[in-house]
């Protein structure tokens, strides 16, 4: 375990070597304005430690990596009976896609496009106030990250209201079809909030040691709901590009267009990697690039 | 043209005497209390005159045919710019299908399924009141029709507003295309208020005249706009069962699911046919079959 | 009507002016190598009379303008009961596109479109030798034309046969649905012989003066069938460009890769355009522009 | 490992007690006339003994499961290159779809589909005759299964032959697109025989260890490769019920419509179940069951 502090100095400095950071998400202002050449990578390991490289103590916008936790406190919340409403299997459009709904009748294909974390997160306000909703979340991600410090940036969620468009499309269509049970504004405001919560790739490495089922991460969900979360990250954690990730990289991850990645090395580590420049399929350009070192490196594969 | 009298009683008495009516639709509540066993049409000839069956002085909701009026105006007010936002072509999708938005980058196929008649309520109101493009609308039919007792029910209006889903799903949608130049409520709000148009049949076959080209119309709008409205019905008039009812029918014809049908038999008729109930495609189901007896007894076919 | 010949001069003046040709089919050898700068328009009106312009004495390979005289062929020998094969319905896909029938369960949505075309040779060939099939085809067209100087161009549709990959697996795709008759080859064998019919534009006007119902046609076909063989070309005539056709030129027509454009005007023409170079729905360059400058200038339209 | 012996006898009886067995493949003669009540169990640990429970010596139709060992064959042959003609992403529709081969210019999503597995079989023949691709394969499967008494049924293949008009379509349409390097018969040749290699779960069982990496595995494919397999397995393995699958089961797993699974528990066992009667999905119905039982009872899963 000694060696994993060398391998991510190594990867950090050939990912800087490279140079090749891809381009920052340009819908949201907030997140357009972020400099491209930033890269942060920390494992959380069995044995309690936290190695990192880079800028790992400098937050960052969640943004789809949320669709986990939401997807866990759901699942807490209400069980089995999310899977009425949402589909487990990957699909080959985009995350943001609206088509695969009209011709399942409303019923998204996953938790972790759009649809479905819209779905997701419905089930979880059931009625509630936003903020209680909010609350659940970020309470449960500080829980998993053994830190009170995380938090929602207000600008960013404000940003997404405002040009959310085809996410306001996709809710309004999942209510045309009954599967939404709060007022879309209601059910989407929560989502933008969720989006925006900012965490360093510290927490996030630390957040995940109970998704990996490392004996040193608190007891705040169920071994099954954890195998089952990770099952989706592996299917469908990287939208159109999952079969990639999951034949390149070998673990279950979920990215999110604020160019972070949560990559889980079951029974092994917890990995965050950040860097904000993207892909075409919307994933960090040198975070997918250092999962697949990361994983060449340490022979980390779940195959 | 003294057998038109005849022969649209016939009409009336056969399909009252087949008692095949369908459903009206169930979304809008107020369309949805419609008794379905009613039946009107009214045939505006050449010669001045106005021929009727039935409750042809009964108003309904004019719904999707209210798309050629809007059109109209439209294409009267920007010209042939519209065609950049919106095409010309028809699909096999259905009214309220947001799919081929997807793959056509949110350009509708043509003027006549929702998303097309959104995007061209939105050009007609560009950045005015939706009261103004509303009486624009208004304004247009009434002097179609020479009647100025055509009316907006504002109970309909509101009622697609508050359970619209699908269609707010279709404005968004287009607005995160770019193809929205209006705030999607607004546009949508004068849309819903479009489609609560309140029309008899008479009022209806008297508006088509100009559209038929029939000398005794007011001229209230170009030849060449009207011989294109009339091409659009013919090929995208009846949504996804429009081929089926150029070759039934063989003439020119929009529908709405109020259950009313426009037909324009060029230089020869304008014949507007209700019966509430409606068949699987949500065309009406009596009028549709009214039209098609109607073209058999007079020969009245472009082909 | 001696306007005609000076009309179809001009417009034939104006396209070699133009010299805007397009390119030929490629996929074809003995088609690609015809020379995209020739052009030909015959009109045959109701008094018998056969106006032509350019090389109206040139044959080409009339390739999906046998569709229609397939079509005929086969309502008269099967009637209505071919339409429980394939629908009546226009697609937005390619002519050669094969996806519609996967989610249409192996039935075509039209008889214009490839997979239509090859159900509707099928449905006429019925267990019998192609040879048969093929002759009753080109007896039609020849009682049509009332000449017995047209004929199939054997090479053209041998070289079909060996690269019509697309049309093969449109052919196994219909029969793994029960959609097919015969065996796939032989159905494919006269389905490529049929579109290797070559004619002139003379010949093609004239076979056209039947559906356009003039006076002057010989008998060989019923009114109705004519009628609703006009609705098909009107909705369906060219491909995913059919709405536009309409708009532009609204007249009955279909086109072929070939370069050949029949145009129905309802009781008044029979007019037949070619022009080896095609646009980008694979429909004549040349040829769609003569058609609508023809419409304009005679102010045919059906609406 | 003592306890896998109990364990499979209990899922055995399990199976056999609940009764609920499925429909085996109706569209291959040979295989619609298989009885539905049978099972089988076979489990390869790495301490080099198979463990067995049902017909474990019963040879049955691997069919699909048949695209592992082809794909291996392939990737041995000529390596990455293959990734040009198919890609490695996951899709929601059917095995045998041709939709998706439509809208991505005719390469298959993976090569676990239809599709993507004739590319495969195309690219190992390369030019070479069907026997000795067969030849490769099935010296393959002998090697990792450590036996020679594995063998093609040629009444199953010439009936697939015979029948299998929707794979003859998925060929000429990849030969369509330039995706197909031999004559589709001499591929779908190839396919059908590979398709038609009978083996039981014994067989099955042994063959899948170096897909495991067990130590005890014979030497026959690279370690990368392996994991590779697996990868795709995870992802793609079972259709458009792949998702469910990793969700459900946790392991990487290929099926079969003889109703035959392999299923492979990284350096741990390697599985093989038969049950003939097949899911809405076209997996063996019993035997998903069974392998989600195995999973449950032994812990194995990935995540």
């Amino acid at each position: 375990m000694e060696d994993i502090g060398r391998i991510i100095q190594d990867i950090h400095d050939q990912i800087h070597a490279d140079a090749d950071w891809g381009i920052p998400a340009q819908y949201i202002p907030e997140l357009a304005g972020v400099a491209p050449d930033q890269f942060a990578i920390s494992v959380a390991t069995a044995d309690g430690r936290c190695w990192s490289a880079g800028r790992s103590r400098q937050p960052f916008s969640i943004q789809s990596i949320s669709k986990v936790f939401a997807l866990i406190a759901t699942l807490g919340r209400i069980g089995e009976q999310l899977w009425t409403r949402v589909g487990r299997e990957p699909t080959r459009t985009a995350f943001d896609s609206i088509m695969l709904l009209e011709s399942d009748g409303g019923r998204p294909p996953n938790p972790f496009v759009n649809a479905g974390a819209i779905v997701t997160t419905d089930a979880l306000l059931s009625g509630r106030e936003p903020s209680q909703a909010l609350a659940e979340i970020l309470g449960l991600i500080r829980a998993m990250a053994e830190t009170d410090e995380i938090y929602i940036n207000n600008l960013v969620a404000d940003s997404e209201r405002r040009t959310g468009e085809r996410n306001k499309a996709i809710a309004h269509y999942l209510a045309s079809h009954g599967n939404l049970s709060n007022e879309a504004d209601l059910t989407l405001g929560t989502y933008f909030h969720q989006c925006a919560i900012e965490m360093t790739t510290e927490q996030l490495a630390m957040s995940g040691r109970t998704l990996a089922g490392l004996d040193c991460a608190p007891r705040t969900i169920s071994a099954l709901h954890a195998k089952r979360a990770n099952a989706l990250m592996m299917t469908c954690g990287h939208y159109d590009a999952s079969g990639e990730f999951a034949f390149q990289v070998g673990l279950p991850g979920k990215s999110g267009v604020g160019g972070g990645i949560l990559l889980i090395a079951p029974r092994t580590a917890s990995i965050a990697i950040w860097s904000p420049g993207l892909n075409g399929y919307g994933n960090s350009h040198a975070g997918t690039r250092a999962a697949a070192m990361l994983a060449k490196a340490t022979g980390w594969s779940v195959f």
